[in-house]
């Protein structure tokens, strides 16, 4: 018997929660930042295209596929900002892995919560490498469904300690403080960005309205900060004013993707920047003074997200938490697929 | 209670076989195409772009989204060549519908057999406006997975109840003679495409090399005929020789793709082709003479993929053949995946 060609893993929400749970968050984003700082490091090797998007008047469906050459991994996420206000998330997603030898799918994951915490995990290793030495205070302006990603990922890498919360819903803020209980915060609720941003090292925004917004203006924007821009990831869709743009060395992940996509699609097009990888491979030098200020203009990229599917299908061939999905046809002789159909007729209950 | 935003139907390749047997691979396939027309007749209102192809030396993995407006699709699909000396399918795939409002996937499906399925019920969409009236013998040059799909859907739209086999694997052809035994045809199986050729009106061209072949030479085809070129289907696989094409008159399903992909990559970028759809539509003649060679240079498009998966959720929704997959986070509170995931761990077993 070959072995079971037809199954391919599957990692459900409940399964997805459950591995998160017994391997720890803090340590599962620690692990899957070693992943993704691997995958930057190898970054040549990708197979890289800008997403493939789909807008509509509500918001936008994508497709992210990349490839290292053995194998290909692409995600489907959503973005719809008002779909909050119907009780749904903003941003679904679910992943597959394939072998590209076969092109077989090797493994199908729901990716919500995983694009939470590889999304985190990329903020965190960017500003390993551009924040400020030592930096144990941050500002997260917008505490919804990625701040506290956010939080534990800046203190589990960076050792960050200290946040100041904003929201325009004081409630999203209290609830940021509720779930980060016990995970050794010391956290204050700000009435506004100014005060969020007062001694800040560090300042994550991460809004979700689906428009250019101006979370961040000149005057809040202190030398040798750090900026870790992570809602502003849609055509029309900004957090920072541009003249914070043009006072920051940029980083990103993908140009051609952000350009479209980032905060710097305020910019001119040959506005330079610099590539995140180029910086993880020790090509080109991250932050090089105190004084100045970095941005990494996060809009998120495949490559993220293959590490993070990767880093998931070993730790479930470990643990066992996942389903067996009969996704893949697989008749005993592949040119007979028709006879496969036959057969299942003949043993409806031994298909 | 918000219905179970989390679950998205999940069709198996065991419920898919059984769907199609429940209501049968002829209605099925005529069901199918009737959908598959419908979509046709309105291609203006869809989204359309070349799919996204990742090429690697042993074959190739694709993404084919679409959209009406209203509804997004996609199909994940491979192409192997090889896979079948290693007991896999050249051809495995799986697609997706979801909601363009909220973005949240409404279907998972195994595509394998549907595509299979797809594509011979486009092949005989096509053939109803090319062939010749009254067409009813077909020879089919490639064996394999496809050859009996192809078959019942052309008897099914068309009428044609005699085949002509001819496959360079001569027991390809005895198993698609043992399979359709009990479908009403009568078949030869052939030593030489020459003599697969003799008296058929309608020819189905579907072999699997991933390479420049020339199943069809000049001299084989004789006037009138119709031309089902099904297995040309990405850069640098062609089974016509170029001479066939220059005295077609060749249908294509969109342009920008098959350029690249179908029998016309052997031809100037600027030859003539007519659309499918605007035949159906009627803004232009299909067959027009009893002489013509009329060409269908099928490579398959992902509104093919959308009608198919259309008609699928309808058919899960009557008959209940399909699962409930835990695919989509849904917290209480969608600004509140953290604390999900802090709840799943205070409440392990309920999650």
């Amino acid at each position: 018997m070959t072995p079971k060609l037809n199954i391919v893993p599957f990692v459900s929400v409940d399964h997805m929660m459950k591995l998160v749970l017994a391997i720890g968050v803090e340590r599962f984003l620690t692990e899957l930042s070693d992943y993704i700082e691997a995958d930057f490091r190898r970054w040549e090797a990708f197979d890289k295209t800008p997403r493939v998007a789909s807008h509509s008047r509500e918001g936008v469906i994508e497709l992210m596929p990349t490839s290292d050459g053995e194998v290909y991994g692409f995600k489907y996420v959503n973005g719809h900002p008002k779909n909050t206000r119907e009780g749904r998330q903003t941003v679904t997603a679910f992943g597959v892995l394939a072998d590209v030898c076969t092109g077989y799918p090797v493994l199908l994951t729901e990716m919500t919560i995983l694009t939470a915490l590889r999304t985190a995990a990329t903020s965190a290793v960017a500003a390993k490498y551009l924040a400020p030495r030592n930096a144990r205070t941050m500002a997260i302006i917008g505490n919804g469904a990625q701040s506290e990603f956010q939080a534990i990922a800046f203190k589990a890498l960076l050792g960050v300690d200290k946040l100041q919360l904003y929201d325009i819903d004081r409630s999203a803020s209290t609830k940021c403080v509720r779930n980060l209980a016990g995970y050794g915060f010391d956290i204050a609720v700000c009435s506004s960005i100014e005060e969020a941003m007062e001694g800040a090292e560090i300042v994550t925004t991460v809004t979700a309205d689906k428009q250019n917004a101006t979370i961040l203006t000149d005057n809040m924007v202190g030398s040798g900060l750090h900026i870790n821009a992570v809602g502003g990831d849609c055509p029309g869709k900004t957090e920072l004013h541009a003249d914070i743009l043009k006072r920051s060395d940029i980083f990103v992940e993908y140009p051609p993707q952000t350009r479209i996509e980032g905060e710097i699609q305020q910019l001119a097009s040959d506005h330079p920047v610099k590539e995140l990888w180029r910086v993880i491979a020790g090509q080109e030098t991250g932050r090089s003074s105190d004084r100045q200020i970095t941005l990494f203009d996060s809009v998120g990229f495949a490559i993220e997200d293959f590490s993070a599917l990767r880093y998931v299908k070993r730790q479930i061939e470990k643990t066992g938490l996942y389903e067996e999905l009969d996704l893949v046809a697989d008749p005993d002789d592949p040119r007979d697929l028709f006879g496969m159909l036959l057969r299942a007729a003949a043993t409806p209950n031994a298909a």
